[in-house]
C-alpha cells in the first residue's frame, strides 16, 4: 500500500472510516426511520472533522514494528477514532458543554430535535439520553471495526488486550478528571497525573502499542521504546491542550475564547499559575476563574496573570523538554526508519498545533 | 464440567463474574485510591443480584450446539452480564430513575458521594458523569471478559459478529424506546416493535446465537431454531415485564408499586389498554397516567381500568401463545436434549416470574 506521509495516511484513514460508516448506518436505517437522525449525527461527528491522531499513531506503531500496510490494518487502526468519538460525545454530556468543533454538541442536537418535533417530556433529558446512546454506539462500532477489520485472526487477538487496556485507562482517566474538577484541587502533581492518564497513555502510548501488536514481526521490546516516546509526548500534547484552552483562537478551536477559564477547568496550567501566584494575583484569579459570564476583558485579565506568574513560560518549557525526550527515544529505538521519520513529524504536529 | 440444572449454571456464572471483578477492580485500585468508589459500586451492582438471564441463554445456546462446558466458555458467556450492567446503569440516567433493585441508582450513589465529600460544582452533574463512565467501563469490561476468556481463538473470533450485532441492536432498541416514550405513541404495533428489539433479540435470541457460535460443532442451521424459540419468548418476557411494572409486588421488584404508571411508560400493556378503552375509561386513564404524585388509590384505579378493558387478559393470552410457540421450536429443533430441557425451564422462568 502506497501513501505519502502523514497526509496520505490521514486520507486512507478517512476513506476507511467513511466506508465503515456507510455500511453501519445502512444497517441502522434498516431497523427503522426513527434511527435516521442517530445515523446522520454520528456520521457528521465522525466524518466532518477530526485529526485522526489515534489512528495515525496506531498505523505508525504498526509500521515501526515492520508491518506492511494493508486496508485491513488501516481499518483496525481507524477503530480508535470511534472510541474517541464515544469519549467526546460523553465528555460533552458530563461537562454540559454546548458546542463541539464549532457545532452544537450531540446532546444539544437531540434536545433541538425534541423541541422541533414537539415531543413529550423534557427536551434536555431527551438530549442527554440520546447522547449517552450515541456514545455507546460509537464505542461498540469501534470494537466492531476492529473485530471485522479482516486483519489476520491471530493478530487481531493479540491486539485485543492492548485495545481493552487503552479503553479501561481512558474511562479511569476520565473519572479522575471529573473527580479532580470536583475537588477543585490546586495540586500540580495531581493534575499531571490526570493528564498522564487522559492523554499520555490513551492518545499516544497505547495507540502505538496497539498498532505494534498488529504487526506480524511484533516483539515486546518495541513496547518500551513506544512508551519512552509516547508518555512524554502525550504529556506535552495535553499541556498544549491546556494552553490552547486558554489562549486559543476561537476561529481555529471552534470553542469560545478562554473557554477553559469560563468552565473553571482545573488543568496543569491553572495549577501551575496558582502555585506561582502572589497573594493578590491569586485573589484576583480565583475571583474570576470559573464564572460563566466572563467577558473578553475578564478573560484577558486571567490570561495576563497566567503570563505574569511565569506559568505559561513554564508550560512551554516543559512541552519543549518532553518533546525532546520523545525525540531521543526515537534515536535509540529499534523502529523502522520510515516510522521514526513519521513519529518525528507527529511530535511536531501534536505539540506545535493551534487547535 | 459438571453442573446441576439452571441453579448450578447460575452458580458457575456468578463465580466467574466474581473472579473477573476481583482482577479488574484490583487494577482500577492500583491506578489511584480515587477509583475505589468506582470499583466498589460496580462490584455491588454486578455481584449482589441479577438473574444472569443472558449468560444463561448463552451457556445453554452453547450446550444446544453440542459444546462441552469449560470455565473459559462460562467466562465468555458471563461477559453478557457486563453488557447488561452498562445498559441498566445508563438506562437509569436516561430515565432519571432513582432506584434500582431496591438500592439507589449509580448516579444517585455518586451524587451522594459528591455531597458527602463536600465537593465543588453540581452534585447531580457529578452523579450523571460518574454513571456514564461506570456504564462505559462495564461495556468495556464485557468485551474484555470475552476477549480474554481463554476460549479457543477461532471460536472467540467467530462469536464476535454475534456479540457486536447484539450490542448494536441493544443500543438501537434503547433509542427506539426513548423516542417512543417521547412520541407518547398509542400504537400497539410500535410498542411491540420496541419490545422486539429491546428484549426479544437482545435478551434471548442473540445470547443463544452467540453461545452457539462458541461451540466447535456450530452449524448455521441452529441459528434459525434459536430464533424461532428466542423471538416469541423474548416478546413474552417483555410483556411479562410490562405486567410486573404495573401489578408487581414492591417487595419482589425492588421498585415502588405501579412504578411504570407513575413514569408514564408507553408499554404494550398501556397501548393495548388505550386501544380497547371506552371514551370514559380512556379519559380517566390519561388523566392519571404519568403523574409523579400518584398514590396507591390512583394506582389501583389505573390497574382496574387495565383489567376492565380486557388488556391484562389479552397480554396474558399473548404471553401463553408466545411461550407455546417457543416450546414448539424446541420439539422440531436439532438441539441437544439437555439444552432442550434447560430451555424449557428457562421459558417457564422467563414468563412466570414475579420480579
Amino acid at each position: 500500500m502506497d501513501f505519502e506521509g502523514i497526509g496520505g495516511l490521514t486520507g486512507e484513514i478517512n476513506t476507511s472510516l467513511s466506508q465503515f460508516f456507510e455500511h453501519e448506518s445502512a444497517y441502522l436505517r434498516s431497523i427503522g426511520s426513527e434511527l435516521i437522525p442517530v445515523a446522520d449525527s454520528l456520521g457528521h461527528f465522525l466524518l466532518d472533522s477530526g485529526k485522526r491522531l489515534r489512528p495515525l499513531f496506531a498505523t505508525i506503531g504498526f509500521l515501526g514494528a515492520g508491518g506492511e500496510l494493508t486496508p485491513q490494518i488501516i481499518r483496525a487502526a481507524s477503530s480508535l477514532e470511534l472510541v474517541h468519538v464515544c469519549a467526546l460525545i460523553h465528555d460533552d454530556v458530563m461537562d454540559a458543554s454546548d458546542t463541539r468543533r464549532g457545532a452544537p454538541a450531540i446532546h444539544k442536537q437531540f434536545e433541538a430535535l425534541h423541541t422541533a418535533e414537539k415531543l413529550h417530556g423534557s427536551s434536555e433529558q431527551f438530549g442527554v439520553a440520546s447522547a449517552i446512546l450515541l456514545g455507546d454506539l460509537a464505542l461498540i462500532w469501534g470494537a466492531k471495526a476492529l473485530h471485522e477489520s479482516g486483519a489476520p485472526a491471530e493478530l487481531i487477538l493479540r491486539s485485543l488486550p492492548f485495545y481493552d487496556e487503552m479503553r479501561v485507562e481512558l474511562m479511569a482517566g476520565q473519572y479522575l478528571d471529573v473527580y479532580e474538577q470536583a475537588l477543585a484541587s490546586e495540586s500540580v502533581e495531581r493534575s499531571l497525573k490526570v493528564a498522564r492518564f487522559k492523554s499520555g497513555k490513551y492518545s499516544i502510548e497505547r495507540p502505538l502499542h496497539f498498532g505494534a501488536s498488529l504487526a506480524p514481526g511484533f516483539s515486546p521490546s518495541i513496547i518500551e521504546t513506544y512508551s519512552e516516546y509516547g508518555l512524554p509526548l502525550g504529556e506535552a500534547f495535553q499541556l498544549r491542550d491546556d494552553v490552547i484552552g486558554v489562549f486559543g483562537d476561537p476561529e481555529k478551536t471552534g470553542k469560545p475564547a478562554g473557554d477553559d477559564l469560563r468552565e473553571g477547568k482545573r488543568t496543569v496550567l491553572v495549577a501551575t499559575t496558582l502555585s506561582k501566584a502572589s497573594e493578590s494575583q491569586r485573589e484576583k484569579f480565583l475571583e474570576l476563574f470559573g464564572r460563566k459570564e466572563l467577558d473578553i476583558d475578564h478573560i484577558n485579565t486571567l490570561r495576563q496573570i497566567i503570563i505574569d506568574t511565569g506559568a505559561l513560560n513554564e508550560l512551554e518549557s516543559i512541552i519543549s523538554e518532553m518533546t525532546s525526550n520523545a525525540h531521543n527515544a526515537l534515536v535509540s529505538g529499534g523502529i523502522t526508519p520510515i516510522a521514526a521519520e513519521l513519529l518525528t513529524q507527529m511530535a511536531i504536529a501534536a505539540t506545535q498545533r493551534s487547535s
